[in-house]
């Protein structure tokens, strides 16, 4: 956060509204302001918002996040803090969920004040991870993908396709898309979904077929497992691949041949990308580059049109602390939210034990 | 959680809630459940529950609590699973809070079910937090305590001071306590709320007169610093001291030649309070002993009425789960609830895109 006079009147409707209650949207909220801004317009700001906190990676307090294991998948907390504000995303990955009707993620997050720890904000993540993994995914891009990049080749159709496509739209201007499904129901849902905005989108019948002439590479499959989306032949030089579905132990989707001849393998935080990305495949001294050091200009994504680029994308909590941060001065014009009666307010701090009589 | 019919009816009504929303229990609900229950029976209820969960200690998935801390307090996540249950504690401790009539303490937590990841209830934990720490303390004080135990001192007089006391009356009819604190006004807070209940209360001028022929001595301070709440000499054999307010590092209660003394000190979880508890004086070698060990019968937590016993509390992730669980029981009979609108519910679940022309 800046110390303008907006994001101050910001920190001060928010710093005072806990005594008052918590701001909380809701899933019904979060998509009316998402339509009233409109999706592209969305992703593009939030990217903006995303590579803004990755030049200032140094700044915040990082871990790899916490993760319960079970049979039917995994459910994570994602903490970090930038020493103003702490934000935390509860999210689970459960794809067995789909066959009776319910997520894969379920997601929501928290942001608090650091000063007095309460929180200021409560939303549902479910969409909003959406957007932020998009955006995340786009800013990459703006500096992975070679220069003449107009086509986009999307494995794997499922819950965040679209938002990945629209992202590729509103950062770079890209209007070509290429959808590869094993279930060719999504990738009409997918098609379907996209006939609204000015782009191009085509069916292929094959992850071979849709790389076919495509700049950039993103897969986004959901099996729980060590899958091959990509083969290692289906690859020219000149892409980049945006792998951002591999994204906890024993779930990968590219060929590890990719990522031993890519140019450049980028990773968020590279101690959670160690354990969850594509690179738990190969040894842990195969050399990976966080990409805040791109945002910081210490490294160049790219050197010139011919080189393979890859992103293991697997979601880091900084990319959640945006998007929270980033609803929170959106909450100032647009008061889609609800107060939730979260934290007590008793007049004397020590006398608790009052909220009984009080109630 | 058993497998009986009612703890059944509980979960299946709680796994099919998710889909129509999470059931979220306000700071005025919990007031208003406590109330009607009765603080006491609530109390007495919960330390059941606590009980049963530390013998099944090994079932569970343990971890120190993750925590940030900064120059006005710390916030805390305090995560666990039981294999089918996920509890998760928001916590923060920020004492300088109280300057800005802001409390101390601002807490909530959730609930999930493990085999779908999906939030199954959301509450509020300021007061929940008094009633499981005063669970707990009065459940361990059951097997720590002399057998004549009748009076308890308790050194701090703030947010948990009431719960304490009702607690320990509540578990094991204790009927006389003896009240101290630097602030003479939070003491006079304490006895008032008091004289509701059948119960003997007298203000103390200083922690040496507090303890005197004290059976129970629970010391909960609010200092983030390493004080000396109770001195050597202070203390004599035959007492068992509950020691709850140390519970970060740099804050601590206790004399440490006390502990040196001490027959047996019980800890919750080894590698938290480490960190976090009285013993953080010690060196990491001296002896502590795991509560669970005496739930389970492998040691006896008293072997005679000379004995001095210490319980250096931190607070640990079971109790929340507990405490979560319990309420979640409740909402069975009692329908303290609203239902948030926090995870999307699209007809296909890869569809998430609809949600938001569905807005």
């Amino acid at each position: 956060m800046t110390s303008t006079a907006s994001n101050q009147a910001t920190l001060e409707n928010f710093i005072i509204a806990p005594k008052k209650g918590v701001p909380f949207v809701s899933v019904a909220m979060m998509a009316k302001l998402v339509n009233r801004l409109g999706v592209e317009n969305c992703i593009k700001a939030l990217a903006e918002r995303v590579e803004n906190d990755y030049k200032r990676w140094d700044l915040f307090e990082k871990s790899a996040r916490y993760a319960t294991h079970s049979t039917n998948g995994v459910i994570e907390l994602m903490p970090v803090s930038d020493g103003n504000m702490f934000a935390c995303k509860y999210v689970n990955g459960h794809p067995i969920n789909t066959k009776q009707q319910l997520q894969t993620v379920a997601a929501f997050g928290i942001l608090s004040d650091v000063a007095t720890g309460y929180p200021v904000l409560l939303s549902e993540m479910c969409i909003l991870t959406a957007l932020r993994t998009a955006a995340t995914s786009a800013m990459l891009a703006k500096y992975c993908a070679p220069s003449h990049a107009d086509t986009v080749a999307l494995i794997g159709n499922g819950a965040q396709s679209e938002f990945q496509a629209l992202a590729m739209k509103a950062v770079l201007g890209i209007g070509k898309f290429r959808l590869y499904d094993i279930d060719s129901a999504a990738s009409e849902k997918t098609y379907n979904n996209l006939q609204q905005f000015d782009i191009e989108v085509v069916i292929c019948s094959s992850a071979a077929e849709a790389v076919k002439g495509a700049h950039i590479i993103t897969t986004c499959t959901a099996d729980k497992k060590n899958a091959t989306i990509l083969h290692d032949d289906m690859i020219e030089k000149g892409v980049f691949i945006n792998a951002i579905g591999g994204d906890c132990p024993g779930k990968t989707e590219l060929d590890s041949r990719i990522l031993q001849r890519a140019d450049k393998v980028f990773v968020e935080f590279e101690p959670q990308t160690r354990v969850e990305g594509e690179i738990q495949q190969l040894s842990a001294d195969f050399a990976v580059t966080e990409f805040n050091n791109v945002i910081k200009q210490q490294v160049k994504a790219r050197d010139n049109d011919q080189q393979l680029i890859v992103f293991d994308g697997v979601g880091f909590a900084s990319e959640d602390f945006s998007a929270l941060v980033f609803l929170r001065d959106l909450l100032l014009q647009h008061s889609e939210y609800q107060i939730l009666d979260l934290i007590t307010q008793q007049a004397d701090p020590r006398n608790l034990f009052s909220v009984l009589s009080e109630s």
